[in-house]
């Protein structure tokens, strides 16, 4: 007989595992996954800064180094990091694995079994799955067309100890909502009157298609109390797992010990490729591209819900990312409405909020499909929910 | 003010980052580290695979895909586990970010606090730091030139829970000892037995420079409870970052869950440039290379400490691997040598023991530098034993 796993990893299955097989259905048009869209990635560009970069490097390119990641690579992101008006030395930065890593690796540094964390209602799966192992207790916060709900935050955090903020302030995953300026100010006051760390999450902070770029909640923190986490994964290649963390010389030291733990190091080679590919290329061009096919994407999703989808379910209309969130009649389970379904899959919202657990919400991608495919599968999913509408007991 | 650290990991400093600034250290000849020779890394042909691959891959390459590894390499992996006569398929290996991931996720995956862990007293600072996380209870299991001391474990096993063993059978980092074979059919039958799990870390296994190939602890497993580790890092690159975990399949799905969390997976880029390698050369070819390389540095290494350590001082003789274990005098305190020493550094062993902490040993790497250097540390490294010998109150 083997040893019983942890008790803390007690779960027979992982929502990210389900979300990431229901991805991979092939028959059926996936709005489920988070995936950018592999047409896009600047394949024969990356390929030519991997070879420019294994051609001149020095042995040592191989070797283990420093736990931060390369030095030049974290001195362009500090460059990138100062027109947020965020100041950032490249003592401040570490790359990970992807933004998954830096949010593991913080909620390792921080949590305790039973120490609070507040995350919005809903929030990004893979987070509340990285948290979970440290038996957090939850607290949830209301979203709002325009970030968190405060009042519910401070109220919690006057009577409660909370020692993390978890958010996602631009085209929240599952939302798609942006928190506004005011609320990003509040919010990183809120932190340094608690003693709380926020964590915020931002990868999809290039992805804007319509409206003004806003600040990260970072550039209004005067007392460290933010822990900013980007990522390429969106804007580049998930494939190359390349995230960071930039917080304060404290925070990123200690994990960096941690890091040791955990895996060492990121490989140099990726890091390096991505230092040469953004040496030759234009990221922000790039970004652009990406900007206007999403975009488009994005508007004909838009549209096809407004025609399809019955007068009794409403969906946001962000203005960037790679998400539309849709709340269906609060009797309908978007469970059963998935498996009904054999011809187009979501991921459905119950897991995404930590306590209250609604039935009746749904998560859409846009950016994984063809523009053909966004218009079938919103047909089919309309003709779901009108089906389901009229078979559901009121 | 910023919230605490978790209790787990308040400590303010890492050994394995005190370890990898001791080999950072110039100006002195380093035998701290567990560095591959830079000279030896097959920088060409690494590249050459880099660039074929990613010229002739799918746009998917740079997607999002299967949390386990690129599946070509799983099935290159398994043809080479067989021939250790190791039952395997491609659902039984999880590539991960180095060995280090596979030891971090299966100590996630078992150990709740005050969980029973056997280890070898010395062994590996990484483990150690990756179990600590979760505070399990130590068993410290003495370390004989055969192999840990398997009298003891089953005494520990008959009167404790223990959950997990883990072990490097192959060059033990730090002793450089191998297991014998009737040690690693008596403790596979121990973990069946008593239903315990081992960790078969195994990332020195290719380096044997004299004898015979052992076969793994995992080839006399009968009933899964042997998972094994190995690791390019230590024969391709450790800047690949890239390792595995062979585990009977319940438990590789369990920590495929996990590590979705964790970092969602390896660079596939990395994995197809591995597996390109692999295709166009002969890894053993070069494993060869290496071998000869240190063949030769652990020879002058054993001839050195033979001609100038004093008597009083003993040293392991290993076949293999990456280090020679040195034991002084019982009152002589390696920590204190290597503070005296200007030309030289060294890892103390102290803190390679969970609960004895004996100051007397200390580990020397043989791999990372010259012949020059290995001799003229090595007399450094004699002139301060006498000298601290001559000092030292008996």
């Amino acid at each position: 007989m083997l040893p019983k796993n942890a008790v803390r990893n007690f779960q027979g299955s992982s929502s990210l595992a389900d979300l990431f097989s229901l991805s991979d259905q092939t028959n059926a048009i996936s709005f489920s996954g988070g995936y950018p869209d592999a047409a896009l990635f600047p394949q024969e560009k990356l390929q030519q800064a991997f070879q420019q970069r294994l051609a001149t490097a020095a042995p040592d390119l191989f070797q283990y180094r420093s736990v931060l990641g390369d030095l030049n690579l974290r001195k362009k992101l500090t460059n990138y990091i100062h027109q947020l008006n965020v100041e950032c030395s490249v003592e401040n930065i570490m790359f990970t694995q992807g933004g998954q890593q830096a949010i593991k690796l913080l909620a390792s540094l921080f949590l305790n079994s039973g120490d609070g964390l507040a995350v919005e209602g809903p929030t990004y799966i893979g987070a509340v799955e990285a948290f979970n192992e440290y038996q957090p207790t939850y607290y949830e916060i209301p979203m709002e067309s325009d970030g968190m709900d405060l009042d519910v935050l401070e109220e919690k955090l006057q009577h409660h100890q909370i020692k993390l903020i978890y958010t996602i302030p631009n085209f929240q995953n599952p939302t798609g909502y942006c928190m506004s300026i005011p609320k990003r100010k509040r919010l990183a006051k809120l932190a340094a009157t608690y003693d709380a760390l926020i964590i915020e999450d931002d990868p999809y902070r290039e992805l804007r298609y319509a409206g003004e770029s806003l600040p990260p909640i970072k550039a209004f923190d005067q007392t460290g109390n933010v822990a900013l986490i980007g990522s390429f994964s969106k804007i580049l290649s998930p494939a190359l797992r390349t995230g960071w963390v930039i917080a304060a010389h404290s925070i990123i030291s200690d994990l960096a010990n941690l890091r040791l733990a955990f895996d060492c190091q990121s490989p140099n080679v990726v890091l390096e490729a991505i230092d040469q590919y953004l040496t030759d290329n234009c990221l922000s061009d790039h970004i652009q591209k990406l900007r206007n096919s999403y975009r488009q994407k994005l508007a004909v999703m838009l549209n096809c819900l407004q025609q399809y989808l019955p007068n009794e379910c409403h969906f946001s209309k962000p203005q960037g990312g790679f998400f539309v969130w849709v709340t269906l009649p609060q009797d309908l389970d978007a469970s059963k409405l998935l498996h009904l379904s054999q011809q187009v899959t979501f991921l459905p919202g119950k897991d995404m909020f930590v306590n209250s657990h609604p039935i009746n919400h749904l998560r859409l991608n846009f950016t994984g499909t063809t523009l053909e495919e966004i218009q079938r599968g919103c047909q089919e999913l309309g003709n779901l929910m009108k089906t389901a509408l009229v078979t559901t007991p009121k």
